[in-house]
């Protein structure tokens, strides 16, 4: 059979991936959500139409929201992730071994339930017993929590149940959730293909952090197949650690380059 | 009308973009070739069904072709484009003040043709006094030519016309053409959808090339969004030089980091 998953990444461009088996499908109450087995990229995981992650290209986004902060912070031990109910966030997280704690923070339970079931690889580490998932809403676990190192937006895209995590809101009680020397860090979409998105969460992080940087990583699945990351941090950023386990994007090489951008994206947050 | 473009990038990954107009459609001697207009990307050039160059994401791909190799030449005066019919190539090359003579070698004159009339923009250096268009076969070109500082390989997949512009036997010519000091850079394909290219290409490269070097530039309209140019030198690679004119992509900085590579990507080429 000839069957084809189509992401309308944009009203105007597509990204099309040739499907073995439709693994599962269910509407939960904040998303439509589906597994699928595709030829290319392994199994993946669905919402509302739109690549979450998928097995062949999961460990580049997953190794750069994680690695590139967790090794500029000086000794993170409480790290937390809003969104991101795959679990591989936390799986990166819990590769650090300063880290006591990593707490998942996710709205939609049957994400998590469907990445345990069918993403083992990616989630195995929601398993650990540092691992802490809270089934909640992230905007408002955030203004309860104290005293964390980091904090990472692992959201969807800025439409649906991930509208109110874009918010410069949002940002301040992050900032408040934070210890002395903490730091966020935020997926922000597309340079190509999202420039306003872009310039919308770095202006919301800069009104809270005294220091707010963007970075990039190629993810091929995601629109353009370039994806930029967006970190505050209340102190000045110190030279980062060195890492003594395997990478398969990061390198200590990649987290200095990774900040320099092409002059376009330099332009677009000047 | 709902109509879209779609690239079968690889039997089981497809770009579609949406199409305002098709502008041009023929069959040349050596390949199908098409204009269109897209509404993301604006007019794109389109050859057996690839795209090649769109007006709104060429930048990347003609700056990082050109301006890497020519910034690392100490005094770059006669350089060459094999392939690379949109002119694309040739309008960067004589931004830098010191080339005197930029020559076009393109097997399919209705790739210059078409590029003439519907991409000005791209193609408008070719009119320029030291620009030479030499419609013929690449490789009997280079056999016959002498002296040059930079020879880029700018040419389609190594399917179809541009097999040959795959192979060592290629390379070893281009060595014979380069002068003392000179430099080869060759298009290699996406590391996360044709990594066996990239190790071919390096391994040629290598065979005759005392340094044969690899970098990366995010291309969205490429398949997976990441692309790769192979750089093959004949001297140790000098500090790059500054440039007087001004870029979108490419910047000093971009100049170091496009060379450091993700971990995997490194792994493939060692």
């Amino acid at each position: 059979m000839n069957t084809w998953f189509s992401e309308l990444q944009t009203p105007e461009v597509s990204l099309g991936l040739k499907v073995k088996s439709v693994l599962w499908q269910e509407k939960t109450p904040y998303q439509e959500l589906a597994v699928l087995e595709t030829l290319s990229y392994g199994r993946m995981l669905v919402l509302d139409g739109a690549v979450q992650t998928t097995i062949r290209d999961e460990f580049v986004y997953h190794e750069m929201i994680t690695h590139v902060p967790l090794t500029l912070h000086p000794h993170p031990r409480k790290v937390a992730v809003i969104g991101g109910g795959d679990g591989g966030a936390i799986r990166e997280i819990l590769k650090h071994p300063s880290v006591e704690e990593a707490h998942l923070i996710e709205i939609d339970e049957r994400v998590v339930e469907a990445s345990k079931r069918f993403l083992p690889e990616i989630s195995e580490a929601l398993e650990d017993g540092r691992a802490h998932v809270h089934l909640t809403d992230g905007i408002r676990w955030v203004k309860e929590a104290r005293d964390f190192d980091l904090i990472i937006i692992d959201s969807t895209d800025p439409v649906g149940p991930a509208e109110g995590l874009f918010m410069p809101e949002f940002y301040r009680s992050i900032y408040e959730a934070l210890s002395e020397d903490g730091m966020m860090v935020a997926q922000s979409e597309s340079p190509f293909l999202e420039p306003d998105i872009i310039q919308r969460v770095m202006a919301g992080v800069s009104q809270s952090f005294p220091v707010a940087r963007l970075y990039l990583a190629s993810v091929p699945t995601y629109p353009s197949g370039l994806w930029s990351f967006t970190l505050g941090s209340k102190e000045t950023l110190a030279e980062p650690r060195a890492v003594s386990f395997p990478t398969r994007y990061w390198t200590p090489e990649i987290q200095h380059s990774c900040f320099v951008l092409p002059r376009f994206v330099e332009e677009l947050i000047r």
